[in-house]
């Protein structure tokens, strides 16, 4: 039984096969064996066939093509829903670049709707029952992820927009080197001439969140620098991050890293509440290079994820992954890059 | 050469067609009669497949029937790039209600990278071509949008999220009613004791733009009060706000309702140049609530759209569309929502 979903198209229109047919006085077999096997044909009749659907502008069906090669050309995505008051910095970005990866790929992002907090195994499911994607990209990956087992298992292939953060590393994927982003931030802030410089980040267990404190603190040993950092109670909550960095200032921090931009925000606020000024008084830097950074008085420094690059290597990897089911596991980990603005400024500047 | 990489044996457990032919020892084809249509078969034989498919909990394959009755279940979506420093606040959580609703209809949201500034009419063509989407949902809808009048020939149903801003309507389409938004803004400020409400808009000529323009004169005049509005010499560029608000502010503007949330912004920084705080000194609504909106120091007061209501909409319209091609075109026209923070306090707030 066919698994495809694809029907023949019922547009207005296009010309078929079976139009070519009529035309010629042949018949659609002869047509598709004009096509597709033009040494079945006597000379005369491709040549009467092949003249008509030039003539007609016939395409042969790019769809039923797909039919007969039983792949779909469609990779399935879960679109999570973004926090009213979250940055949601990335994720529109990385599914624009990820859409034009694929279509100049000749592939196409079929999107389901991932609810909020589960890891939406019943949309995976339902796109291949129904849809019959050739594969998946995950995004949002964290720790005891469920779907890349769950989609290796079935022999799916997919690739993740993120590491597999605890146990067996499954599969491929391609992800943004936080700690190398937020080691660059402390590069930059030594350089500078700090040596207090205070990690801000999230609550400890999320795979990203102690990524990115992680390079922050490595960078900080290799000075020889105090390591003090705080964690924020909740991932990207302005008020948690307020009070999470108050410590940090009363011990004298003269720049804070920050896992996040809105983790930043909170330590805008939190300054001036003491009356100081961000980037004149203590150097803030967070991280994502959300739309706000750019907006805020004074301009906020932050690491930014290569998206686009990010897009395309998920695309690279799955293709990859398809044409060789049995290949050795790819992981791609790639570099962010620090935007510096007014809240980092330089020395005397 | 086989493209799928996913073998119909690697799928856990679904029975199928071939498979309640040999258990009721009928060919393939007589199974799919007696689901289809039974009064072909004999009694005896029709007992004998239903009991079949009941005993190993066979269900047709939706997908086959996908392919009988000519839809795909796929709908168009062409999604396009953010701009770097662009608050683009609206699109993805669209775009997550869009996949939502769709998902509950049984249809599926299929993505296309829409380039910038071009209507994509290519990728509209490929995904009819290639995938045999049953429609397409529009964004981005302006002026001279070729999108509708090329859609409308081919005969293929599809809704704006936005209207057609000129020239003869077509089709079905749901909207935001900027207008209303940025009147029950002027009201809320009337209403705190403001007179002099300047607006600071977009460039004239979008329809977005002079709509959310139009609402604000609008209650202008209906209470009688000055209509001074200047426009930014660009779309959201806090530059040009900047230099676009200094003559209303000249002109003892008390608060200024923005087009945009990065209008806004830029008024923000041309009141403190001035020493001036927003809020305290002058009045600021903005236009979109922006995940920026709410982190701002004072949080601005802005006009949100209702998304999860257009998302909704937009796959009403799209199935009614598809269920009755003759029908009368349907717009519909959703209400905004008044957001207030910091930066319109209560009079003695």
């Amino acid at each position: 039984m066919p698994r495809s979903t694809r029907p023949p198209s019922s547009k207005p229109g296009p010309v078929t096969l079976a139009m070519v047919a009529r035309r010629a006085g042949v018949s659609p077999q002869t047509v598709s064996n004009a096509l597709n096997a033009p040494g079945l044909l006597k000379p005369e009749t491709l040549e009467r066939v092949r003249s008509t659907v030039d003539a007609m502008g016939y395409r042969p069906h790019r769809a039923a093509q797909t039919l007969r090669t039983r792949s779909s050309k469609l990779i399935g995505y879960g679109i999570r829903p973004t926090a009213p008051g979250s940055t949601a910095p990335v994720m529109d970005r990385f599914l624009h670049a990820l859409s034009g990866a694929a279509d100049e790929a000749g592939y196409r992002i079929l999107l389901f709707a991932s609810p909020p907090g589960a890891p939406g195994l019943e949309g995976h499911e339902e796109l291949l029952d129904l849809h019959s994607v050739d594969g998946f990209v995950l995004s949002g990956t964290d720790r005891d992820d469920p779907r890349q087992a769950w989609l290796a298992r079935r022999g799916v292939p997919f690739v993740g927009f993120g590491r597999m953060w605890s146990g067996r590393q499954i599969g491929d994927w391609a992800d943004v080197d936080g700690a190398s982003g937020t080691d660059a931030a402390v590069e930059h802030l030594v350089a500078q001439g700090h040596r207090k410089i205070a990690f801000l980040g999230w609550p400890r267990g999320s795979g990203v969140g102690d990524d990115r404190a992680e390079g922050w603190r490595r960078a900080m040993r290799r000075h020889r620098l105090p390591v003090r950092g705080r964690r924020a109670q909740s991932v990207d909550d302005l008020a948690a991050a307020h009070t999470a960095v108050q410590p940090l200032l009363d011990l004298g921090a003269t720049a804070v890293v920050a896992a996040s931009d809105v983790l930043a925000l909170g330590c805008y606020r939190a300054l001036r509440e003491r009356g100081a000024e961000p980037g004149r008084d203590v150097a803030v830097i967070g991280f994502d290079d959300s739309p706000a950074a750019a907006l805020l008085s004074p301009g906020l420094s932050t690491v930014a994820q290569p998206l686009e690059a990010v897009g395309r290597e998920c695309v690279r990897l799955i293709l990859a992954r398809m044409a060789e089911p049995g290949a050795e596991p790819e992981r791609v980990l790639l570099e962010p890059s620090l935007v510096l603005r007014g809240s980092t400024p330089a020395p005397g500047g």
